[in-house]
């Protein structure tokens, strides 16, 4: 008898997990993902401040399992999938499977505001976070050869919209990139004509934080020259204007979106039941109702725990992952799927030197302590030692030297 | 009496080096190029390997020059000179000079091969790099999938084109990333079926190197699985089949192109008098004839020293940017320009681990001793101590895990 197939679409935090979860099971595993890296997105916003090079936060997936012998994987882009036929199908043809476990990820959410998606850019990939990189880079260059006072201060205002973890982190780094190093590079710059405001739709930052550290962070950013606007939601941007709900303008070229994010595209397009945020709604074994050799992970599950939607974050794919890699084993011995139930390890935001806040098993701490906790838990869950090792001595040399040096504008 | 204005466009070896040298003078130094970043193009093919990240090689040209007072940095592209007037055009509006220094660099040279152009790929900026190692990679994932075992074949067969020490690094980088790294990461792959060929159309490989030398890189090369091919002139690719003069034809679908470089497009384009390969005739000041107050420098220039073109290399190019800089001086003070004199450092070729060929002030030596030499020679010349480290460490980790950490493919 052959072993059965567990095919599992996506190598993000989920997919991965699930991968190794299985390592040692009598199964044969397929790992379908559109790209050949596993990328850690928590650091993105590093790279999109030209602190980090792209390649030091994601790593080949065949480099990361590659001593798992029951595991094959394979380079395609899945387009849906056969469930009578039980067969995910790909660009690349067809591939069966006996059970299938969907980590598919999430995207950025613009709720449909069409000029905000066209002309702002989102911070969910490597190709964004280098054309934010590129981007902002080119307007300090630009600014350098523009007469015009009125252009020459858009091209110099920058903003962030949402006030979440992704929001905050990108606000802060941006910051420190302009004036800790920027003014270097740009010694005619005049440095009150650069403005980065952060914008949130309601009334706080980091909406999951408990009030005190929502306000040290607030009170953080103010220190490093963000101007954070509360209740102001962007209706419109056109490129060189971001125009807000009930009219007023802010003439900037840039806008980098961190308001929103929704389930990938897929999850939607394969005639599952989804609900908000086009998540796919999943039992509480993770499986999907009426297919039970279905499950769904992370970012593109709906599941609620204690009345509230589970979090679009890497903690809950990576916990889901285990229990449905799990559930298929104890299916595969005749025993019955367990629920899933998370365990939540605390939330972390960083807002530059020194600067952090942390919320964990009910302890809220902030600044120095914070700080070091945000990095030494990054690090570690950073996978490969050469990319820890690499992050390392990126993070030492720009705080002890104010730099960050992948200051390059890539070639599009 | 304001200060004379001396343009130098390119920040290449030449351009940069012309700066430097300047950068105690009584002038005003306007550098214009159209990348913020200088680029390290001897490790180029690293990159296109997958052993060293872009940006470990690159470093901004504002970071390089920030100490240098009297120089302002303009990201342009140079479209044109107006002579009579003195103002180089740009897409930035025009820039007066009192002198000017062309260090306009070079490019692949196609020889009009249209369809090699179309579907081969070159070595000469970080684009080209990265869609080669994008290509490669790429290629290897789609061997997994293809089941017809020609075109399996074909997508593991990588050709490269020139003998030169471009196609020589390449080659020996391309055999060992697939023999050392890439085995591990697809472990059901045929190595039989992996096929790396140097095509040079001579009867000779590295052909300013003594003979010696000559027969030990053909023969380091065939040790490393390269099958080197001599006589063999490439005359079409379509991306999928390589054709030779005499009809021969080799299926593949990578064609990697180091068979020639040319000035830059520019060169051609501004009404001077050309010579081989594009570039601009120079007198032994190296200024153009009958307009004293322009200078070209490295591979833009033509000038013959013992009745040979000076080659298209980084040493002619910093040391006749010496050269230019100090003239534009030595008129400022009313001493005639003085003639360049090429001082040949030698030249140095890596084929892959423990393995180099060496000729130095008539001292010709390979193997160990001539990689360590290379080692050294280019972590010195590499620009700033933060790339210098980066690369260290990633050269120790891959020469003692057998590995290339950046095995990532990029979305393009």
């Amino acid at each position: 008898m052959s072993r059965p197939t567990v095919v599992i679409v996506g190598a993000g935090f989920g997919g991965l997990r699930a991968a190794r979860t299985l390592r040692r099971a009598p199964v044969e595993v397929i790992l379908i993902d559109r790209h050949n890296y596993h990328l850690f997105q928590p650091l993105l916003y590093q790279v999109a401040t030209a602190g980090l090079e792209p390649e030091q936060i994601a790593k080949p997936v065949r480099a990361i399992l590659r001593g798992q012998a029951n595991l094959e994987f394979r380079l395609a882009e899945v387009t849906g999938v056969d469930f009578a036929a039980r067969r995910v199908v790909t660009d690349a043809g067809p591939m069966a499977y006996d059970h299938l476990i969907l980590a598919l990820g999430g995207e950025t959410n613009f709720f449909g505001l069409e000029s905000v998606q066209r002309n702002g850019i989102g911070l969910k990939d490597i190709p964004e976070a280098v054309a934010i990189r590129n981007h902002v880079l080119r307007c300090f260059e630009q600014a350098m050869l523009e007469e015009d006072p009125d252009r020459r201060r858009a091209l110099l205002t920058l903003v962030v919209v949402g006030g979440g973890p992704t929001g905050v982190e990108m606000a802060g780094a941006l910051a420190e990139l302009i004036r800790l190093v920027l003014v270097k590079d740009y010694p005619r710059l005049n440095i009150a004509n650069v403005r980065v405001l952060l914008l949130e739709a309601t009334d706080k930052l980091l909406g999951a934080m408990p009030a005190k550290l929502r306000e040290a962070a607030a009170d953080t950013l103010w220190k490093k020259h963000v101007e954070v606007r509360f209740g102001a939601a962007v209706e419109e941007f056109d490129g060189s204007r971001v125009r807000l709900k009930g009219g007023e303008v802010i003439p900037a070229r840039t806008l980098l979106w961190a308001a929103g994010v929704q389930a990938a595209g897929l999850a939607r397009r394969l005639g599952l039941r989804t609900a908000r945020q086009g998540r796919i709604v999943v039992e509480p074994t993770l499986q999907v109702p009426g297919q039970p050799a279905v499950s769904v992970v992370g970012d593109a599950a709906y599941l609620e725990a204690e009345g509230q939607a589970l979090a679009m974050m890497a903690p809950v794919a990576i916990q889901m992952a285990e229990t449905a890699a799990r559930n298929v084993l104890r299916t595969l011995r005749g025993e019955p799927p367990r629920p899933f139930r998370y365990r939540d390890p605390g939330s972390l935001a960083t807002i530059g030197r020194n600067a952090a806040v942390a919320y964990i098993r009910g302890f809220a701490f902030k600044g120095f302590p914070a700080w070091v906790v945000w990095l030494v838990v990054h690090l570690i869950q950073l996978i490969g030692f050469r990319n820890k090792l690499l992050v390392l001595i990126n993070w030492a040399w720009d705080y002890f030297f104010y730099e960050r040096a992948v200051r390059i504008i890539t070639p599009e």
